[in-house]
């Protein structure tokens, strides 16, 4: 039986969470739990129409709440923390998304500063069809629209950063936080190196799908149902987040200029491989640049986040983290 | 019956083709033509095995030479070269790869400059089953092995650019040229802009198969035999290259930082996605944000490409081009 | 009569202030104050002679202390912090510089992941002349040696920042922090956007000089007696942190890549004499073209930062945030 | 007496030279000779008032002629070509400058492609006063005016590029070409690596004055009447372009991302400071990290300039590349 944790759908949008970091935590948990909770999407609820515009319906200080932070008991520095996503599932039968003034990768934005007004402001809004599994896309300058396959994930997945710091559930970093990939849906295990006490680890961010790269800024934006199991490598330090699924390794980098997060991705990848098949750096260089997929996962947020896959079938029998992903895949 | 250029197997390096722009054109021939070819491998056939080291055998005036220019019939500025690939195949049984000094994107080069001396320099020798579709990885620091798939596909690919210029082999750009993307597999139709009288048109940078970044710089390097389709697209600009799969559209963009040819891509699309299915440029940038795929094609050369792929099959029925990929697919 | 703060120079590392955001205030002070007090040199004081290895001596978690914060009574959000620089002298006569591995603009770093080893790590120690304003330079490869101009600076200056966050003293930010810009010398005017109640004001890292970019990561450390008279003007945002001496205006920006801060500083430039002169954007745009100074601050930090300088005597009687910074140099 | 090269100024657009590479030499020169020509403005002589309109009086394909290319003879790649500008004087007592439509550093561009329409374009006029060495700023929104000093330099000086490329003259690259540094002024020597036989040097683009970034693009260009002494150093190879002041040492480093133009830079001046100073690369890395001068040359160009200026009163006695600015300067 998952233990539960219900926010409050209606509280107070300054008394939720919007930082890693910084923030006491809502609940306790032990290694090896599972927890069913929910989160909020990333407008808090405020956006419901295509007619409910973001810059006057939101406050910028209260954008991307998080559900969380929950203390792992016996998390030190060092340890890496294991989320499995057993299930992630839209609350409700649709999604908004929009495009925001200055925000976004084809968009002049605040730190891509030029002197263009801003582009138009618009909301769309979506259907989702959780039976056929399908989210509708209707455009709103005319009446042309599409079904595109349903495919929930979470953009914002983190613990607390170190030196003290607390970020805001905007940015995406080495302590995860908003990296905004697809790759984080239900059936994978993401890695966290954890950096406190407790490890604080906190989610949201619900899409019913996003492109790779997230281009405007804004995926289909969903309140989200989510079962996680929780559990800890002792004693095993992770520095960038990892992603495992039944079918992939993924390594990630935040940061800017794209080509250093492609860096930090790509240097992880060719040094787990070299650990996981006890090759030497230069011979995992050598494999990495002939297998790797190197998507994009965002290129909107404050810095820009690449992961790095390989297929495990290619790689024969590795068992990253001592088997931690098989062995919680068993208990979903 | 495809009409045959064949190089000179034996020519003196100094006499191959190394640039896009400024090379007279081998041949001539008329849209519609199927070429039957080979070209050589990037390194002109000098790394032949694992004892041999790149930056002794190889003169770094004489690297990634290709076949052509071929002079296209009525090929004007402002029209489209669409170039179809019939097959491409290894036209041996192996391929080189290797770790060159100050090259690759873990590294630093002499653009990301840096006070480090060089990674150690090493050839990796890979044999090719042609019949079972496989690339054979052999560690040399170990005795470590896997069998990849065999994914033959063309680095360089492109016409003169515009301007007056003539551009090295190792540089992609807007005229194509060494954007080193797997998407160039047989099978494809790529567009390419026209930008001199008779457009010009070469390839070359044969890989048997490659990683998305092509991380270390250098891919399992073969000579390829490759039959195209060559066609116009008389009075339709292409700014940027272009490929169409059976099941993809693909838009790309090559320069530097990295978002910078995300940004080209993912703005090509939007554009090329407003046109084909008759929206909004912000419906579109909406819709792209929802359905693009991101993957990178290189960090490695002296500017890098990315690319962005939407799957035809989320669309309905586009025809780009006119259905110029389906008319030729239906050729091969 | 300054009002005086004494850091406790045996304080646990632990107990110092690493953060800007996130900590308790060490004093209040009302607007229009003079405060005299100190600052550690980056290192905390742990490393003072040549034989001092910064990441044996040093850890990580406690670099770049801070004196402060420091809560000025009545700063709101939307108001601007005006500190006025007195003067800023080196408490000895000593400062230190070193190679800190993986840190730096030409090495490989963390962000700029690659793959190569370290370059050395060394220390340079520096005898400074109060008297005749100079800083020693002794090579320790060989005995070359050099005299440079003493020209004393804070790499750190900021208030608490936006967004619920706490943020390393290491990086540079809309909240100053980690600027490492030699503009910020005596005599000039700091202006910072106040993003929470109090503002809380930090100083740290003093340079008895440095180049610009920062091109080792590491300035001539000392720590520093300094003197500032810290104002408010009311009413009046500040979006990215400005200086103003006797002579220029300045504007800043902090973020990769380089080309990005260039833009956040130039923006705001433009902007700044639109305001000041009374012109059209596109006219300051023009005007900025032909007049601005564009020296780089900082390459080695989290982020990087420009600023954009231009001449007083270029623009006339120009009165910035009011005239607030010839109304404190009056008072110095 | 000078050797005189005299352009045709009614020559056809269509039969200057816009480009580096690629074009025959118009004329001989010894090392050591005086050559006094003149270059046409950017515009090709075309925007000659605020009501001409740089998209439609000028011919994209026709942007900026250079004056060349000269046969240097004797001179073969591995030598270094040395450039003394004797005297840099506007032809006309008039310049001009624009917004021009997706180009410059705060707007969208090709390369940083964005959704916005383009910013307004627009034309600024410039009287010059030659004999009190000003130049004249007057909006073009309102009557403000300012007199801004006469600082006459060549954005674009360069040679043949290597590997048999043709290179744009509004691009910057390891051959020079379009730099736009205002460091390029009457009295510096520049120093260019020799690619090709005879170095095949060029020169255009005179700026009555021009800010450090060329912010907008477009400085106060103008016809330039220029003398310049060219000479060789035999046996010397210079990578990237320098330029020596009777002052300062200055290298420079073009390409994108600007963090990685100052890498270039930076290196470049570590590796001279080295070999002047007969002190280590470590060392030498620790005197640039606190002497450099790191202003932006340019940031609105196909790829970013940096420069890297050392004061030569720091050094002591260094004689760069035995002492050649020092003799050429006695010849002016």
């Amino acid at each position: 039986m998952p233990i539960r944790y219900e926010p409050d759908p209606e509280a107070d949008p300054a008394g939720l969470t919007y930082t890693f970091g910084g923030v006491e935590p809502v609940a306790s948990l032990a290694p090896g739990s599972a927890l069913s909770t929910w989160t909020f999407d990333c407008f808090g609820g405020r956006v419901r129409s295509a007619s409910d515009v973001v810059s006057e319906v939101c406050d910028p200080a209260y954008l991307n709440p998080q559900t969380g932070p929950f203390f792992i008991e016996g998390a030190e520095p060092g340890d890496t923390l294991a989320v499995h996503f057993v299930s992630i599932e839209p609350r409700e039968a649709w999604g908004v998304s929009a495009n925001v003034p200055f925000f976004g990768s084809l968009t002049a934005t605040p730190t891509t500063a030029m002197l263009h007004p801003a582009l138009p402001e618009r909301t769309w809004y979506y259907e989702l069809d959780l039976e056929d599994r399908l989210v509708r896309y209707e455009a709103v300058d005319s009446t042309f629209a599409l079904d595109l396959p349903l495919d929930p994930m979470h953009g914002t997945v983190g613990v607390a950063p170190p030196l003290g710091e607390a970020r805001s559930s905007l940015t995406p970093g080495s302590w995860g936080g908003n990296m905004d990939t697809p790759e984080m849906r239900a059936g994978v295990t993401c890695y966290l190196g954890v950096n406190v006490e407790g490890a604080m680890f906190s989610l949201g961010d619900g899409h019913a799908r996003q492109g790779e790269g997230e281009t405007c800024g804004v995926a289909v934006e969903t309140a989200m149902d989510t079962v996680v199991i929780v559990d800890l490598v002792k004693g095993v330090p992770t520095v960038w987040p990892r992603i495992e699924s039944d079918t992939h390794i993924v390594s990630t980098g935040s940061t800017k200029p794209l080509e250093d997060a492609f860096r930090i991705a790509h240097t992880e990848m060719v040094r787990w491989l070299a650990q996981l098949l006890r090759i030497s750096e230069m011979d995992s260089y050598q494999l990495v640049s002939q297998i790797a997929l190197s998507p994009v996962a965002n290129v909107c947020d404050t810095v820009y986040t690449m992961v790095c896959k390989v297929p495990k079938s290619m790689l024969g029998d590795v068992g990253a983290y001592s088997g931690k992903h098989a062995e919680l895949a068993r208990l979903r």
